[in-house]
C-alpha cells in the first residue's frame, strides 16, 4: 500500500477540500471520519471510493476493525503519517480512518415506507448539528424515513455525520422540495402533524398509531406556508416556563418518542 | 454616565477576565450577555454589579429594554465603544448590553419544592451545552428544579447561560454531592428514576404524578454507584436503531415531557 508523507500529496489536497461544500456537490463526494461512522457507513453500503489510514492512531479494536473494513471497501486505500492525518481528520477527531464515500442522492421514490411509516420532515434547519441530533434521535425512536425539505441542507456535512453518530447512513434520508413532499405524504395516505409554538392541538391527545408526519420548522424562521393547510394539524408542545420555544432537535425527540409510546401501548 | 473608548480599560480588562472558569470562581462574579438572557436575570432577582452599554447596537426594543433595566439594576454602568463591546460580548454576540451578576450559590436547603416536585439530578455532565439545554427543556417542562451533582459543573458558563435562553435564572439550580442528593430526595420522599442504557423498566411503565426526580449521567461516564441501591428506580428509554445511545440532553427531554403528560392527563 502506498505510504504518503506529505499534506501536500495531491489525494490528500482533494480529500481535504471536501470539508467544503461546494466540493462535495462538485465532486459527489463527502467525507467519513470516525470508527463508529465509518463502520455505520460500510454496513449500510455506501461506496467507499478512498480510505486514508494511520496505523499509530488504531489502538483500540474498534479503530483496527474500521480501518480494516474501510481499507477493504475502498477503491483506493493509502497509509499516511500521522501528521497527515491531522490534516484530513475532522475537529479532535483522530481514530485513524477516514474515507471518501460516494453520495448517492435519493429521492422521495426511493423510500420504501412500512405499512404504517412514521416519517420526518425537516425544513430549513440550517444547523448540521441539529439536522443531525434530529437524525440520531429519528434512528434510536424507529423512525421510518426523514425527509430534508426545501433545504440549504448540506446532508453530507461533516457536523451532521457526527451529530448523527451515523445514523444518517442507516435511516432512508432524502431532500425534497416542500411542496413535493406534501404531496407525497397525502398520496401515501400519511397523516401530517406540523409543530408551531402556540396554538394548536396538544401534541399528546393524537392517535399517532396510523401513519403519521411530523414537520418540523427552524427555530428562527419556523415552517412555510406550505404546511397551513387543512389537511396538516397543527400541533403544540406545552411551554410552562419562561422560555418560549424548544430546541427543534429537542421537539423532535419528544414526538418521535410519543409516537413511538403509543405504538409500544398497543 | 462613564464612557469607555479603550479595551486597555482596567473595568473592562476584569470583565473579560470572567470568562474564564478560574475568575469567576475567585470573584465570585459572572457574565450575562443577549437582551433576552439579562432581562431574565433582572426578573429572577439576580444581583447586577456593572453594566456595560454600547448605545450603537441596541438596534432593537428589546435590546433598548434590556440596556435600560440593566443599567437601573447596576451599580455602575458604562457606555462603551462598538470596538470595546466586541472584546465584552461572548462570540457573535453583539446585543449592546454586557452585565457582571453575583454569584449568590444556592445548596439543597435553598430549595423550596411544591407539594408533588418533579425534580432533575444531572451528575457529571461535562458539556455546558448540554446542561444549558438541560435546563431549557427544565424550564419548559415545568419541572421544579434542577441539581449538580458531583460536579465539574461551572454552573455560570457563558455556553450554559446561552444554551439555557436564561432558563438558568428562573429555575431553582444548586450545585451539592450525589450523595447528599440521594438523602435529600429520601427526606423529602421523592421517589429516584436513574436513566441507564439497556437493562431496566420501561420509563412509560412508571407514575410519575407523584413526587419524582430523574437522574441523568454523563453520556461518557455514566451515573456513579451512588444510584446503585435498591430505592433508585432503573429506567430506561427504547432504542430501536443502530445508534447506542441518546444524548442526554434529549434523554432528558423526554423523561421531563413523558411526567408532564401524565400530570397534565389527570
Amino acid at each position: 500500500m502506498l505510504t504518503i508523507t506529505s499534506a501536500q500529496n495531491p489525494r490528500v489536497k482533494a480529500a481535504v477540500r471536501l470539508r467544503e461544500s461546494r466540493a462535495r456537490r462538485k465532486q459527489g463526494l463527502f467525507l467519513i471520519d470516525g470508527a463508529r461512522e465509518i463502520s455505520r457507513a460500510i454496513d449500510a453500503g455506501v461506496e467507499i471510493d478512498e480510505a486514508f489510514l494511520c496505523a499509530e492512531l488504531c489502538t483500540s479494536v474498534e479503530r483496527q476493525t474500521a480501518a480494516r473494513r474501510a481499507g477493504d471497501a475502498a477503491r483506493r486505500s493509502y497509509l499516511v503519517t500521522p501528521d497527515v492525518f491531522s490534516k484530513l481528520a475532522f475537529g479532535h477527531r483522530a481514530e485513524g480512518t477516514v474515507a471518501v464515500a460516494v453520495t448517492r442522492p435519493r429521492t422521495l421514490q426511493d423510500l420504501v415506507i412500512g405499512a404504517a411509516p412514521l416519517v420526518a420532515i425537516v425544513e430549513g434547519v440550517e444547523k448540521p448539528g441539529n439536522f443531525g441530533a434530529i437524525l440520531r434521535s429519528a434512528d434510536a425512536a424507529g423512525v421510518s424515513a426523514v425527509i430534508a425539505a426545501d433545504g440549504g441542507h448540506d446532508l453530507f456535512n461533516p457536523n451532521t455525520i457526527r451529530a448523527s453518530l451515523g445514523a444518517i447512513f442507516a435511516l432512508p434520508v432524502c431532500e425534497a422540495r416542500s411542496v413535493e413532499t406534501r404531496d407525497w405524504l397525502r398520496m401515501n395516505g400519511i397523516a401530517m402533524y406540523a409543530a408551531y409554538v402556540g396554538g394548536g392541538v396538544a401534541y399528546t391527545s393524537v392517535d399517532y398509531r396510523r401513519p403519521a408526519a411530523f414537520v418540523l420548522g427552524s427555530e428562527a424562521e419556523g415552517l412555510s406556508d406550505t404546511w397551513r393547510t387543512e389537511d396538516v394539524t397543527q400541533i403544540e408542545l406545552p411551554m410552562r416556563g419562561v422560555v418560549d420555544s424548544l430546541n427543534v432537535s429537542t421537539a423532535a425527540a419528544i414526538l418521535f418518542y410519543e409516537a413511538l409510546r403509543q405504538r409500544l401501548a398497543t
